[in-house]
């Protein structure tokens, strides 16, 4: 059941019919199938042929899935870890497509740097993750912080929330790549699918462990 | 025994008396202690006084460890890949952090992408690694290529090798950032260090699971 | 019949009306001429006054030319190669100019590195072109891995195809410029165009010297 | 006693012979200077000539004062806040040239982000600071969590320390431009001069405000 | 009275009605309330449903004030400085800000840095401010001459105003970081918000001195 | 006796002892071997154990050839086109490593674009030659001006040559992707032998095609 | 008459009612006056009010002046130098500007670096110029070459017009600020009416010398 | 006798017998001859065999002059205006330069902006000048306040002079090319020679002017 992954689409520069002609062709085998960037337009469209599609407005995100997948009693989840408002789109790209590729998911929003007892609040819960997807714009300091806090993996998505002196994202993604905490590697610039896929196969490996224990 | 990191100590800018003196007062504890990049030059220096002390010259990386662990034998293993001679360094100091820290490493080394039936040779055994810490300068291509060889993370460090418009590592870490293979993470530019402690936290994981079959 | 190049107009910043008066001027004396960087609104406005002139809507170029030029029988191809669908629209500028100058060119589209062995399928086709254009984005890998299969030349043309720290095509540029294959010369971003005259360039030279064989 | 500051020499680039010359001029007409940038090398030369003169080997400052200036009983202090050894050459040039000016300074080091406890245990000290003067390099995050914690203005100061993508202090310093906390500014990398400078200004209104409760 | 900070919303990338349900959630409760970013249109709308906010519409700052502070007769000043008519909004942001938070604001525009005189004939009544907001675009020089005139601190706020080798206000923002006057530190491009409220905090202090004098 | 390539060595980051060990591997089986960026320091060195080698002192270039291959009469020659003697370091690797693939090279040094007539005075021999390799540094503008002289491909290297905004050979580098000439391609910054290379494989197509004449 | 300089807007980020009230309040005082980068909407506007204002539609400006000034016989003129269509809004902004403030002007288009000869057919001119300001966007060429043909200044202005490695304009500025040719100095990207400012400055001086001989 | 410009060579890169023996030549044509960039240590070296050479220590400038010209009586000057001690060797290359090519040069030195009240003392001096070429590191922010004191050209130069965001001369670079004084026109970093060539050029047409006078 856990073996491969199903396909993903990357909806941004495709039509909706572009977008709807390959989904279909790769349902139509019985296979399930996602696409991230589509906006709530191309969705709208998307939905009056293909109703049974979900769409995800936050995320972005359009799938099909065969059967609702339970999340497995005993095996790990993920914990996606984010600031606020302004990262949920990637933070939730991120969650949608976990979620799809099969693992638990655990939303830890709203625990920003510059308000570091929400954050340590909530320790526990990131700790006991397999895997950390943290999501972060701006200064890009939260994996930092995390990363001190935890002992798994944390995966760092810069994001390109900010202004200025952020340049679309690199003030983010150059202080994610100089952590000084031990256990964080990076994925590109609002790649929040990029950062659930490293973490599902992650949380997979760590799934079985666990249940076995 | 698998629990916790043992202490890992930055050499760049030390002076080798300053690094004898860290590393023995943990040592006095009874921990294994590591230093990543000291010189040939400190390392010398610093044997006169900690004899006992071994030193990984391609890696530059010093250590103690009480014991000569032994690798376990069910366990998965890491396969550190890069592309020839100018990357060893960093592929060393990958391979040497990673051994340290108590994984198995598989080294599969002169793999570039100009030679792809090289690579494609070693295929099954990268792909049967738990994780693959993948080195690589100039263009970066190589994560990409592996990454799309195997279905299990691939950690991406890319090297300062090169010149002109290599901008001291820069066109491959943009290039991994931009890895259009899913399941690729990157760490700072000839961070093998990093590299490594990633992918022992994963392979720690898969261990355990890999024990339990 | 071989000498010389027919006019090509840069169309991007140009209105309908302007590329329309520039094109039949040259044709009115019974040259060829191509523009490049038409979009499919501006050549239907043409294409109302000037029926005979041929669009191509996937590479966004426009051209007349006097006679169908047959493929000259002995003669060698260009190969142009490109990974998929976000990079068609440069590949096929590429292509259409290729062709428009009078070389044969074969497509092989659909080879991206993180599926190699798709690649390696193709790869008797691409080494006994005289020369190949090759069309990438993101990680830019694709010319390296070219260039190690290939003897003969191999003009890579980075595409602004990506997001984050693609930075407009910037690592796709840098990659290609730090290619470890020997034989790989590059054009700007995006640049089709000029990747299709510098392969004809080296193609008619090739052809001769095929053609007296 | 408190109005004026009295001259600072930039030492960087100056010789030992260009440096005692300017400071001996401005203590011959009884004025307190301090210079910065003052390698170990040049100090000692000074010192052969000036013995008088105090040299603080890890700030690479040298100064002279008239009187040795009691710390005022009832005035506020600056925070200097550090995460660790290899920012300290910079902290100290903040806390050596704030002494200078007459400023109480309280040191803070060893509170990096990967370790926000120790940090938390300090919370105290830096919120009772009227100014902190933050320096970090790396991701340059602290600055982002000590204004979370504090009300009062925090000076930052981003470092060259790091390797890679650090591009020589240049992922600190967007980090601190980016900060989501409110009131911090920024001075240039490696400027703990500035920091200080800075600090001492804002210390000292707020000094004369509690001196009068 | 003057303790705290009344909360301030980043208005930009939010909706009119994300604006006015934060906003009225805060109101609620007796709260000050204000929003920075708030375009023309955006206000028009919300003013609509909440006629008692007050909007600012060189500033886009929109705010809701429980009662009309008056300035306290004894306390200092903050003098917002810019060269004029490009900057304004950001200037404006900054004094808006800094006037909701309580704070006596002087605005000194139109004194740039090519017509030195006019900045002179206004040097007195900078020189008394407790602190300046110095906002400037293009080659960013009027904090350094401001710098050079006052001994108090400077606020520097680059602007994105310019074009071509003005990268987006990076010219400004390097020309602040770099100058060569003390007591000047700097906040994003664009950031006319954090210039104030680092400024009020600084004035707070001040403030509270010079009522005791 | 025209097919494949002997193998070269990047001598730069290798020790004297590194490159004498490989080159003796290869001559031992017979084969013809060079090493680039080999400083006159490591040829001195080398020299002592094998006198046979043959090291250009300008080029920074050592190889080892079976027997001199004499240029053979009826084919066509790569024309070298640079500025002057900033340059020639990078002129002579392309034109030492041209020769060494067997290629006849002319050398045109000397010939600026701002004397542009001392270049129009050579204009008839670059533009017989079956392609050039453009070498220069600071603004890059030679190959536009060649590219616009010739129908023949030219290969630009741009380099490092220069300061302050030549950023290390960027100016050049961007200057020659955006050539208005059609027919110009680029190699990374210094790489003589890249320009080398692909002109030779170049050459040998048009050679046939000459020798067949 | 010679003396002072007409006052000049910059007319974009202004609306055309803010443009017709600055234009009229000068032009009210009997004043001459000009405004750069006013769009053809813009200007349609503005001449419904003000119809005797002149627009020049190609270098978007709009000026109004009290009589038209004959060009001095005896005096020189300023050579606007480009290589073609992309360029003109900008070299017609340096002539429009030029001719405004009185000075005369000779056009010479279309002479770009590739075709070099069209250039030399035009040198005798722009060598009799006082001053030439040289236009070009792409690899910026031109003014090298033109500096090495004449004895008099040349003011280079870089253009935006390119794409990719253009990167809006920055491979032209780093090229001219590194010509090769003496006596050329570099303005803003686009800023035709700064070229035009230091032209006119030189060529009044020069002018008068002329008008003694 | 004003007609020509004697050669000058750029010293960097060159070995001290290259460059004694390219003057040598043109000094034996009896022509006048300078070279820039000229090391104290390659200049005592080459003043042992040539001790009627003159060098500038501080401009780093050797030249022969075949007579001491007498500044002409009746001639104009250059103002060579920069901040202080820092930026010295670059102004002395200007004034050296100038001097050398037959202009009056007057130094304005130790004017920077930090403290207006000294360049302004100068403004009359500055502004009888027939050209200034304004050097400044750090934040270049001279040319913009000296261009709006006068009505004659300013070439600006920045220099390289500063640490951290400096970036080696790019904020003084970016500020002076954004300079929102007319009649400023930039040359490369550090390049004082460029400075001086493009004011002797001015000088010369002004100087001409003056004499007639
Ligand atoms: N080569 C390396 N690259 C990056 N980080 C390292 C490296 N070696 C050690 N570290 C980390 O540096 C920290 C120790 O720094 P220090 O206290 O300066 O010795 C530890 O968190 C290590 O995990
Ligand atoms: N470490 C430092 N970083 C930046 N500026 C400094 C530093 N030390 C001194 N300065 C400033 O440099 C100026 C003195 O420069 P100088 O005349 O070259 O010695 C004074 O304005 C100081 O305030
Ligand atoms: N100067 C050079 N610049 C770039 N690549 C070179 C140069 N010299 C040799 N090479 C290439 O470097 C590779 C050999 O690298 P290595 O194995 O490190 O000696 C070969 O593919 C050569 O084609
Ligand atoms: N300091 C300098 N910076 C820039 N260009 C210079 C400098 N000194 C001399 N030059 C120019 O360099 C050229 C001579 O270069 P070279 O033949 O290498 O000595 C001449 O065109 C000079 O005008
Ligand atoms: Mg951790
Ligand atoms: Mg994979
Ligand atoms: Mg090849
Ligand atoms: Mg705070
Ligand atoms: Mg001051
Ligand atoms: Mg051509
Ligand atoms: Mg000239
Ligand atoms: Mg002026």
């Amino acid at each position: 059941v856990r073996q491969g992954f199903p396909e993903i689409i990357f909806g941004e520069g495709k039509t909706a019919a572009q977008i709807v002609s390959i989904m279909e062709a790769i349902k139509s085998k019985g296979d399930d199938v996602l696409a991230t960037r589509v906006t709530k337009e191309k969705a709208k469209e998307i939905l009056k042929y293909q109703p049974d599609f979900i769409y995800n407005e936050t995320a972005h995100i359009l799938f099909w899935k065969k059967e609702q997948q339970l999340p497995e009693k005993s095996s790990g989840y993920i914990a996606i870890v984010c600031a606020g408002t302004s990262d949920l789109r990637v933070a939730e790209e991120a969650a949608a497509t976990a979620e799809f590729l099969g693992s638990e998911v655990r939303r830890i929003y709203d625990v920003g740097v510059a308000g570091i007892h929400r954050l340590l609040d909530n320790a526990e819960e990131i700790r006991n993750a397999t895997v950390s997807v943290v999501v972060a714009g701006m200064e890009g300091a939260l994996p930092s912080v995390v990363g001190g806090l935890v002992s798994r993996p944390v995966i760092a998505v810069p994001t390109s929330i900010g202004y200025g002196a952020n340049f679309q994202g690199l003030s983010a993604l150059l202080a994610m790549l100089n952590s000084c905490a031990s256990g964080v590697s990076v994925v590109n610039i609002d790649n929040g699918f990029g950062g659930a896929y490293n973490a599902v196969m992650i949380d997979r490996m760590a799934g079985s462990e666990k249940a076995e224990d």
